[in-house]
């Protein structure tokens, strides 16, 4: 059974591409961040996510000594009650992460090269991204370069990027979700990241409208 | 004065490039990792080069939950006592730590994100990686592109990587060492990191050769 390397959040997309690299069937390596977030309350979705799924979970520690994104500097504010509009068109958001992607998907790479696994899956996509200039598909396919050429697989079988939701919106990746069986309630999306959704923050909002247009229930909300 | 953030090993290669940088009117913010490598030694060169160089030096600490190199697997054996013809011609050493460069590369973007650097230098050459897969010019092109479309300083002023000694052999770059003003006693290349360089790894046998085809002593050895 081939291994594959999973970028696990405990949200909703990563939650969808451990399934579908399940689905595909890959034997699923789950890899997890612990690197200073707001919303370190995703580490307990993401374990459970893992557990149900019947996937390997590795969680590595990375606190980087500088900030840069209100996402891990607990004294800057959030955007809240953003419109979906004001969202989609205000640049970058405060809760960009510099270079965040790069650096979770060159340590899967990492993994990936000491596990044997021919691949990295990434549940990144550009409707989620509210600006993020490291979720779009040219951003993927660049660093998908940079694995074929730079590691030591890269020169037998060429380890390789797979980004299934890259083209999807969120409703689509909703409906996507609940054909594969997975659980709502055990997603996390909030940035907050206190007991309940806060509802306000950009993830709580393009959340809320993905579930509408989708015409499905979020189960968290039970 | 503009920045640059400097990838820094406590080595001859990023030495130079350092001094490249600082050559070339930058303000150096070198960046060294502590990631569980025998020549931790090397970090104590790294401070002591940063300072002499006028430059600032921050310290990542970033301990990955899985093996894959001899480099960092102290119950492994390291490659000992090989020509440089065998070390050029066997394919990749058990000293390749998969991605170093590429979760290096990553984590100075999110540096140089944080510190609004357009620039990061890193000392890599084909010469010296006696076959790993992450020093070519071909890598570091591909990563420049990650570099351009994946940051958020990339949207405007494209946030761009140097690597000065990519055409240079092992010798041209301690040529180029000696005329900028690197002292050689405050490099560190042995990878095995004891009080005194092993003259047997890899590491040790390509810096003896380089010095040799220069006719420059190496006042390590003073």
């Amino acid at each position: 059974m081939k291994r594959a390397v999973i970028l696990l959040s405990g949200g909703l997309d990563s939650a969808v591409t451990m399934y579908i690299a399940r689905k595909k069937g890959y034997e699923c390596y789950a890899l997890m961040f612990d690197y200073g977030q707001r919303h370190r309350k995703e580490l307990l979705f993401a374990r459970r996510l893992a557990r149900k799924c019947g996937a390997h979970l590795k969680v590595v520690t990375l606190h980087l000594p500088w900030k840069g994104s209100s996402l891990v500097d607990k004294t800057a504010r959030l955007p809240s009650s953003r419109s979906v509009k004001k969202i989609k068109t205000a640049g970058i958001p405060s809760t960009y992460v510099p270079a965040r992607n790069t650096i979770f998907l060159s340590i899967a790479a990492s993994y990936a090269e000491a596990i044997g696994a021919p691949v990295i899956y990434i549940g990144a996509h550009a409707d989620d991204s509210s600006g993020y200039p490291d979720c779009g598909r040219d951003y993927l396919k660049a660093f998908n370069e940079v694995l074929k050429i730079g590691t030591k697989r890269g020169l037998e079988k060429r380890l390789r990027l797979e980004f299934p939701l890259v083209g999807k919106d969120k409703s689509g990746i909703i409906r996507l979700a609940s054909s594969l069986g997975v659980l709502f309630q055990h997603t996390w999306s909030c940035y907050e990241g206190r007991r309940r959704p806060c509802g306000k923050c950009d993830s709580c909002v393009l959340r809320a409208k993905g579930f509408k247009e989708a015409g499905i229930k979020d189960t968290l909300y039970a």
